[in-house]
């Protein structure tokens, strides 16, 4: 049990780098899971078609369901081609809300892009002293367009003039392969770039997801929160999908910084709280978040979803202790 | 409860009519509900955001579950911009085969198609007995190509150019606003076209879906069937998901004919099956495909279902008799 539980969290731990990934998120690329239930049961969710209506989607009830209802030992994804070309964009703003509108104006155009990241100032420092970089240490917005050689260029030029629109500066974009390489690979590295400014510190993870025309608001507000704490923070969000993750470093030796990164975060949930948006967009409830799900969701749905979980590991014996509030009962 | 119960059928239609539209299926495009259980509590599934890591996916788990878990009073959606360009595009094959090969290439070739819907001769002469028309009575293809101007031509060329490779032929194609309506009109139209066909026959109507590689093979194998058989049979298929729909036209008064409508169901049912697909794509299982379920997903998937809807339902009070098999127990 405890190698398969080891394979489930680290097939967890790649769903979420893949989370990132193009083509919506990991969630939308599971076709069907094998789950080991409580009782020894092997469910099969789904068949291998893109859609069924065939029954409860038992396939959306496991994705997320961090391993409380069952141990997930296979996964049938859906493959997606290698686009024909890509084109890999960057470029600067003198604030991060401009940046933000720049994500929505995106996405609102309708061009269906590939990816859209934003890193905020002290992001692309360290960056740039993790890597011995030189950018300029402002908010900062990464794109990938793919499709045919034509489309990516078309949307290349479409979000180089709504970027132009929104103050945006040094719109560089290539096609070169290994150019593009290096280029997300400051993205890819950004977590493990930020340690170069605290080596000595750990990291408190955090993201928040709301709705996409909340998303500028939901940054300025919590950037304002994030620049004026004794703490370096760095902000990363998935801009087109309205989610927001922030790296807060502290000493875990100091009582007071652990309290001040927990107050942080607090802020922002409750920030995307008030925007109708969600305690975590991505990472997931463990113990962290449990504690804001009533107020996101009301204790009626905390009720069913305990329901659900007694009905299918009465002795609670699946990860127990996470996801579910330990105050919720029926 | 009656009116709320009209209410979730009629919005259950409506999902179903919408299936079949844009940017995937409507279940994609569903970002929340409100829904009242059994015990009368009113359960919000989800926040507005666009994704979410909050718990139990419980708005996946209440759509598709026919009313069996609650009933859906409220139901967020999330908007899609109207394309800036489409282009409506026909053709026309000497044998089904050839279509379904063009839809799975047009899949496979990497661009966004819109819409991909195929039509076999049956339909076709459906359409044009119902509508006064002249196409000629072979399998058709029609197609929608969106996005920027640029783009939706590009898309139109390079299909032109896979119809080509595959025995297609008549491709006609258009951006006229009126002429586009008239074209998705005999999609739209074909059921009601198949009356005029039969006009006091019933329609038995039957999806299954398999993984898109299998699709071409489903639909010859399955036309071998439909056309052997003493019933007038028409075939529509959602191409691009392989996702393929038949309409039986029967008599509802000779009993050899809803035995031989069934049996035509039951071949396809079973294909589907033997190919990892499914046997309901779109239209739910009811009490129709509730006995295919089990040869599709196993006991024990079916058994965790009848656990959820016990531990949700515990006096099967939402819409009993539906969906789980009366053998299921646990």
């Amino acid at each position: 049990m405890c190698i398969m539980l080891i394979w489930f969290y680290c097939l967890l731990d790649l769903m979420i780098l893949l989370l990132a990934c193009r083509y919506g998120t990991m969630r939308d690329n599971v076709i069907s899971l094998k789950v080991v239930l409580a009782n020894g049961d092997i469910v099969k969710t789904a068949s291998r078609a893109r859609k069924s209506a065939a029954g409860y989607d038992l396939t959306r009830l496991m994705i997320g369901s961090e391993g409380t209802l069952g141990v997930v030992t296979e996964v049938t994804l859906r493959l997606q081609k290698i686009p024909e070309h890509s084109v890999v964009a960057m470029c600067n703003f003198p604030t991060i809300k401009d940046a933000a509108d720049v994500a929505i104006d995106t996405m609102l155009s309708g061009i269906q892009v590939s990816r859209v990241e934003l890193l905020d100032e002290v992001q692309v420092r360290a960056v740039n002293i993790a890597n011995g970089k030189n950018l300029p240490e402002v908010p900062t917005l990464m794109f990938e367009f793919i499709g045919t050689e034509a489309y990516s260029h078309e949307q290349t030029q479409i979000v180089q003039r709504i970027v132009s629109e929104h103050n945006g500066s040094d719109f560089v974009f290539t096609e070169d392969p290994e150019a593009k390489k290096e280029l997300w690979k400051i993205r890819k590295e950004a977590l493990w770039a930020c340690f170069a400014m605290e080596p000595n510190f750990e990291a408190m993870i955090s993201d928040v997801c709301v709705p996409l025309s909340n998303l500028a608001e939901l940054i300025s507000r919590s950037k304002q929160e994030l620049d004026a704490s004794s703490l370096v923070c760095t902000v990363i969000a998935h801009a087109g999908d309205g989610n927001f993750h922030t790296v807060i470093l502290f000493d875990p030796n100091e009582e007071e910084h652990r309290r001040e990164a927990e107050r942080l975060n607090q802020f922002m949930v409750y920030t995307a709280l008030s925007m109708e948006g969600t305690c975590t967009g991505e990472h997931g409830v463990g113990t962290g978040k449990m504690k804001y799900l009533e107020k996101e969701l009301g204790i009626e749905a905390l009720q069913t979803m305990k329901r659900i979980k007694t009905a299918l590991d009465p002795k609670n014996i699946m990860n127990p202790g996470k996801l579910i509030p330990p105050h919720v009962c029926f």
